[in-house]
Formats: structure tokens, sequence, C-alpha cells
């Protein structure tokens, strides 16, 4: 099968424009795409640049290149008119109705998205992702108080970088802590868990998936052997049951997907929005 | 002035449906938004849920709400109709003249887009999370060898996140080291960071901000007075200079942006794509 060419295309990241065009894209399968991203097309000279590349590509190519572009400002999207490929312009697509809809006109600013700098926000991202480094891996439990949320699971069930894309992303205080193999014998939870029931949420996963993940981290040894890793993850569930406390497995979710089914199970709030 | 609600409706997490949405409207500039995302709606009875939740919105307020859609499965577009209201349906809109160009039908299959899960993208981002992880703060420069990027700065200049968010989001190795006060009085650099001048990247920042950033950490003390921050500030420029380190200031960019325009800035290839 011939490789398409798919170009992101923005004055900006190309942080939307990629979003955009991925979104569509998983929509088709047997296809197989070149992803090029080409961001910060902010003058003319680069946006000429640009189209010399695209018009290189199409020329090498039997098939046309695609190209997903969030430029929005007016004299860089009117030079963009590339010769060959099919060309979605994200703003031309939308902003018309928008602007009738809002009886405005649009800015056709570029660095709204992704630049916009709102230190507020940006403070609470970091106080947030700091709040996930300092209470990972059960490393300071006495800020348990502080947190929205608290992950519980065995070692390499997905709870760090969920914990760090919760904060990251949503601003959301996000600490996690792993079920000890006394506490998985035991079904005992500490008391500074217990004291916060209601902020705990369980991560599983299968034994096959954690035991190639752990075989990864330390190859040898009891830690990835498939009796110890099925064990702890029945007992996990377990206690999840005995302590009701929800849980998800995250064989089959993205970090993403784990993120915001989190928060539309428990109700925690965003801090900061996209 | 009447705060329009908007809706971010999806069958899955609702991030490309906010992303997208804000990036059109943050061109509209004095206006408010009061934002509701709707998630995983995937059953009908869901998606008549947040119709009867839409419509009260919309009895409410004398401005009608814009919703911005990403529902994909057809059964669920096609029951979503809100009476009021304007509706944005991202997949609607273009999947129609991609299947044209692809020659071939789209799936209309819920979860592509961040619920695909590819167990080799997940550990690609996962180890350069841990990466970013173990060697943040100069904790680990024997693994320098290893990272793709390696952020030099002062204290609070946006190091740790902007590393977590490059290994999150692109799988990215980077590592991150503070210049210590010695390093900023002497302008030399450790030898493990002169081996690596080419993975080396700065950050710099206004000081007024930065005074502003580490006073929440710790209000007292020398660590936050105008004098030091700006010393160290102009310190490390004049490092930068004489080790001919590219820079980038964090003042005024977000993390995304900071993430994208270093990674242009470098010609470092993304491991991953989003």
């Amino acid at each position: 099968m011939t490789r398409r060419t798919i170009f992101f295309v923005s004055d900006q990241t190309g942080v939307t424009a990629e979003t955009l065009g991925h979104s569509l894209l998983t929509q088709f399968e047997g296809h197989e795409f070149d992803l090029v991203t080409l961001p910060f097309l902010d003058t003319l000279d680069k946006v000429d640049d640009a189209l010399r590349l695209i018009a290189d590509r199409a020329a090498e190519q039997s098939v046309r290149p695609i190209i997903f572009s969030t430029l929005v400002q007016d004299h860089l999207r009117e030079r963009f008119q590339p010769d060959k490929g099919m060309l979605i312009d994200f703003f031309a697509t939308f902003l018309p109705s928008l602007e009738v809809q809002l009886h405005s006109k649009s800015t056709h600013k570029a660095g709204r998205a992704h630049g916009l700098v709102d230190s507020g926000r940006y403070d609470q991202r970091m106080d947030a992702t700091n709040f996930a480094l300092n209470n990972d891996d059960g490393a300071r439990i006495k800020d348990y108080d502080r947190a929205d949320i608290i992950l519980v699971g065995v070692s390499r069930s997905g709870k760090t970088p969920t914990c760090l894309y919760l904060g990251l992303t949503y601003g959301v205080y996000a600490a996690n802590y792993p079920l000890s193999e006394d506490e998985l014998e035991s079904g005992k939870l500490p008391v500074a868990l217990q004291n916060n029931l209601d902020k705990l949420y369980g991560l599983t996963i299968e034994s096959d998936r954690l035991q190639q993940i752990r075989k990864e981290r330390r190859s040898t040894g009891k830690y990835s052997t498939v009796q110890q890793v099925s064990f702890e993850i029945r007992a996990a569930e377990a206690m999840f049951a005995k302590w009701k406390i929800p849980f998800i497995d995250t064989t089959k979710s993205s970090i993403e997907e784990l993120a915001s089914t989190i928060l539309a199970n428990t109700g925690v709030e965003r801090r900061i929005r996209p």
C-alpha cells in the first residue's frame, strides 16, 4: 500500500492540528500514513518553505497529501494554498459560523490556544504537578488531606503517569500509594488511607501485561514471575472489593482515557481547563 | 455580559472536543463562557440525559449554548440533535470529504483517538516519563548519554514540568539540571554537561515572575529576593552565551508551547505521535 503523507501545519505549536487530524484519521483502517508536523509557520517566508516541501512530497508520491491547517493569521492563510493535496482548514471551516453565533469578529491572532499565558493557571498546574511528584509511590502520606484523589494499586499498574497527567493537564492533586506485600497478604489498609477512603481509586491490570512491564524493568527474581504477579493482582482486587474502592483496569486504556474516566467516575472537578 | 454555556460532548474522553473547541473560542475576545464537558456518552440513555441537561441550561439562559461534539458512533450522533443551541459536529464536518479522498468508509467506531492502545507506544511514554523522573533536578547525571535533551536553568524556571511533558506527550528522554550558585558564579559547567553540550537547552524567565513563583514556594530568605533572582538570571544567561547554549524564555509560554518550540528548534524527533 502506498503511504500517504499527512501534514500538520500551524503558525503555533501544531498541537491542535495534530489532535484534529489524528482523531479523524484513526477513523480509517488499513491506511499507512507518514506524519509530518510543520509548526511555527509565522512568516510568509516560512509558509513558502512549507509550500515547497509539500509540493516536493506531492511530486514524489502517487497519492495526494492531506494537510490539516490551523493557520489563523489571515495573511498566512491567504498565502497557504497548496497546489496539490487536500487542505483541511480548521479555522476557515468553523470561525464564520461562530462569528455569526457570537455576534462578533474573531481576532485571527495566533498564539492563543496553547500559548495563552495565564499565570494562575500555570501556578495551578505546577502546584499539582509538584504534588504528584512529592506524593508519588507513597512517599508522603501526611499530605493526603490535600489530595483530590489517591490512586492505589500494585507496582507498575500505571499510578505514577496517571497522577502526573492529572496534575499537568487538569491541575488536580493526585497522590498514589503502592500496596505492599504485607498489605496485600493481610488485606489491611494503612490508617492514612483508611482516613481518606472516599479519595481512593484503584488501578488494576491484566497479569500478562503486568508481567511484561515488570520484566522490562527487572528481568529476574520473584517480582516478575507469573505466580507473584497473579497473586498481587488477585489480592489487590480483593482489597478493592473489601474496602469498596472503585477501580479501573489500565490494560487497554491510554493515560488520557484513564485520567478522564477517573474524573468522570469520581466527580472530582478539574481545577484548570484545557 | 451574559455568560454562555459551552458543552463538549463525546462518546469517549472529550479531550479532542475540548482541544478543538478551546482553540476556536480563544479567537473571540470579551466573551465569558461556562465550560461543561459531558464525556463517555456511549449509550442512547446517556445521550438522552445529555440532551435534557443541555435543554435545561438553554431554557435558563438568554443566549444559546454552543455544543462541540466528537460523537462518532452513528446511532448516538443521529440521536444527539439538541433543540436549542449551536451544534459543531467535528466528525460530521470532515469525515465525508476524507472518505472521498481516501476512497474508503470511515469506521465510525468510538474509542480510537485516545483510547487506542498500543503497548509499544505506552512503554515508550512510560520509559520516557520514568527517565524524566529519575533525571530530575540533576539527580543522576550518569544517564545523560541516554538523554535526547538536557534542560538547564535556575531553580523554578520551568524545567521539571517541561521534561515531564516531553516524556508523557512525545516519549522524548528529557533530563534537567539546575545551575548551582557555584556554577553561576564561576561560569563553569560540570564535566557531565560539557560532554553533552549539543544536548543542552537553556530556560530563562523574567525576574518578576521568578520572584513571584519562588515566593509562593518559600516566602522568606535569600531564595526569593530581587537581588538573588536577578543575579541568578543574569548569570545563567551569561552561561548560555558563553557555552553557546540555545535558550528560551518561559515567562510567556505555556508548557505545550515550550515543549513544541524546543523540539522544533533542536530537531529532536518525537518518539511517539499524538
